[in-house]
């Protein structure tokens, strides 16, 4: 069975080759000594301020089961790489090594680490690409929900966006994740079971099509399902509005529809009219639903022009993060042995070193961010909590969505106004490094600048 | 264990809410006719001009084995929205229809089926959601990679993908759908697995800042991989491809390192200047591997320049498909109880009834594409095979990715050469309706809007 959850014998495949080619080769020397690797985010996408870190969870229930079945290693034999002495080793692998990070539905900006894992050099090495991809997803579609629950300005974000999601655990782990930046239901079911998320829907065209007439589908619905959400532009919007108004008449006090669904055309235009048309005749109680290529911008676009609006069913451009596809993140060795290690690759440089994020607060409202040292005191808050400890998880890091969804509520409301804008805040919030994390990356960057040219 | 292939019993709850609203509506109303549903692309994105059909193995799987479990339907009642008899109906569902589709690796264009589902109505409503999910994912991704292949001009393309992919199963059935389109391999070794794909994968900078030296971790690696893929630009580029040259000399003969790696900076002057250091110690044969934030146009930039690169490793913006998240697409009821449905709203209206659609060729190459009704003859050859009947698996429906990789190769071939290009075909490739079901549309367009009106 395809679970939201990953786990299973044969799941610690899921990685890159090189992973287990380079495993093979520190196995082989022996360098297992201590390495620190931290995931962070290099840069927003444009005219994002912050992301919303999510996805740990799942990331340490693969990390506490990540283990090599007879069966996965007999498929490595075939590949001709690795020696038997390595599949022994991959025999008897667990993870023992500890985990920081910060609680799913915190706010970060980019440089800091989101997780920063410690362990054996081969076992921080084997969860790279599964870490990267749970984490990079979940905090993308996080993050992407929490601009379209803004922009909503207090209307209700119902997640449709499971048919466009990128497969299936895309659209389970994406409905937990809207869930966490705010959205108030999914329409997958599966995933509303997974997480216990509340599930919502209303009806296709498929089903007024399947009727020879659009009234009586609307009158069968509304029988069976009274508080139902009715759509009404199968063929003709406000003609369809109209027909819902003749079945309120024919119901009279059993008409208990709760809104209308617009899914096409001008829908502020449109909500204005079938909002004048379902007041006319006094259903001022129905709502008005929207969907149909909606994103932040369209949404606030809608609220700008006082669309009479009470909700919106958000799908494509949300479950894919459409104008931001992917995050600019990495997973980087830190430290190893005791030291600090770091890379000059052409803008994608790393900072060195076990590490602690400080958050400082002025006048009720986050101020700076210090990215510090492991060991070196800060002022402000510790951000970076430990998760796991020797392969074991802790109660820090326990899959709670609803934990997850008050800290990201909470910790936005602390943030300062000009990051809630859609658009770059100017200026941007402000990520300091300490003096201990400059010096470091300076002394190693001089360091590794000479040894390069040598 | 998560499988890239879904089944299980409760894998039929990966379904939208409405679905299973809809569903009770219909089984209440003993609604349960033949429906036929098509899925097709309304528009191909901004300079595509055509898809690659993938995901139908995946369909035929999910539909072949969906139903509901004790625990599903516990979990279904808890909802509120379900009446015992219809939870009972759901405890005996199976999939009894037939489906009909482009095999996997067809190049298809807009309004084309890709799929057509001919079922009693409750049936073919409810794959829907899967079925979306998996053909529009695997459909972009192959049509996706298809680009980014005939960019690279005969190089290797590597799979790279996996950790920006959205999620689990994107990466699993990324690698596959990619393979489809003539990517070479994979470095997903799960993916590799399930699939038989090539895995493929050299190392990574993390490898190269463990070790205190550069020139000790290439050394180290390539005495335990001799023909292995070695990373130059940790630090310094030509440093580091200058450090592999000496490598070259103290090995002697025992040198066999295949290529070097490039993956940061001006990937064409620094293939360029790596070529020359290479040649001028004698390494021609050592080949040029880039990677870096590569896509169609970045590779074929490379290319025009004359980069000296043999292979490229293509991630991030492959596997999210980052131009074009998505695609226009639908699944549409087109025709039930012998009636044909379409639908009128804005910008999204469907054709109606069962169709068939027809190829022509002309000088031996692809020429113009016939949408007809099913019964409806047409010069050309038809397309839609039947992959499903009476809920099972027809031969032409079983997974095969080796027969897809050689359609998807051949139908290439016979694309008309200025479909090729990357940029949008002037004119597009043709696709005409025939007179039937041209006149189907008119009368039941005219109906409808009559009807809607009233």
């Amino acid at each position: 069975m395809l679970r939201g959850r990953d786990g299973g014998a044969d799941f610690a495949l899921f990685t890159d080759l090189y992973i287990l080619t380079m495993l093979q080769a520190y196995v082989r020397k022996g360098m297992a000594e201590t390495a620190v690797f931290d995931f962070f985010i290099r840069r927003l996408p444009r005219r994002w301020n912050y992301v919303i870190a999510c996805g740990i969870a799942d990331v340490l229930h693969f990390v506490e089961n990540a283990h090599f079945s007879e069966d996965a290693l007999v498929y490595l034999s075939s590949l001709g790489h690795f020696s038997q002495e390595f599949l022994d080793y991959l025999a008897g692998f667990r993870f023992t090594g500890d985990i920081y990070a910060l609680p799913e539905g915190s706010i970060a900006f980019p440089s800091e680490p989101l997780l920063e894992v410690v362990a054996p050099l081969p076992e921080a090495q084997l969860v790279e690409t599964f870490l990267i991809n749970q984490v990079h997803f979940q905090s993308l579609m996080a993050s992407k929900a929490a601009r379209v629950v803004r922009a909503a300005a207090g209307a209700t974000v119902v997640d449709f966006g499971s048919r466009r999601a990128h497969g299936t655990d895309a659209a389970i782990k994406g409905a937990r994740a809207f869930h966490v930046a705010g959205v108030a239901a999914t329409s997958n079911v599966f995933a509303g079971r997974q997480y216990g998320l509340p599930v919502r829907g209303t009806m296709a065209h498929s089903y007024v099509q399947a009727h020879d007439d659009e009234s009586e589908a609307l009158r069968h619905f509304a029988a069976l399902y009274p508080e139902t959400v009715l759509l009404v532009d199968t063929y003709d919007t406000l003609a369809g509005v109209r027909k819902v108004v003749a079945l309120a008449e024919e119901m009279g006090k059993d008409f208990a529809v709760r809104a209308i669904r617009l899914d096409s055309g001008d829908l502020g235009a449109l909500a204005h009219a079938a909002r004048r048309v379902l007041d006319d005749a006094g259903l001022h109680r129905v709502e008005i639903f929207a969907s149909n290529s909606l994103e932040e911008y369209a949404i606030a676009d809608l609220v700008r022009r006082g669309a009479p609006i009470d909700g919106y069913g958000v799908g494509t451009r949300m479950s894919v993060s459409s104008d931001a596809p992917t995050l600019d993140c990495a997973y980087k060795l830190v430290e190893y042995a005791g030291k600090g290690r770091m890379k000059l690759s052409a803008h994608k440089t790393s900072l060195p070193g076990r590490k602690q994020v400080y958050r400082q607060c002025e006048r009720g409202a986050f101020a700076r961010d210090v990215i510090a040292l492991a060991d070196e005191p800060s002022a402000g808050a510790p951000l970076l909590v430990p998760v796991m400890r020797n392969g074991a998880r802790l109660p820090a890091g326990r899959d709670d969505v609803t934990a997850a969804r008050e800290r990201a509520h909470r910790h936005r409301e602390f943030l300062p106004p000009r990051l809630h804008s859609l658009d770059e805040a100017q200026p941007p919030y402000e990520v300091a490094l300490s003096e201990g994390l400059s010096a470091l990356r300076d002394r190693l960057g001089a360091e590794l600048a000479k040894g390069a040219g040598s």
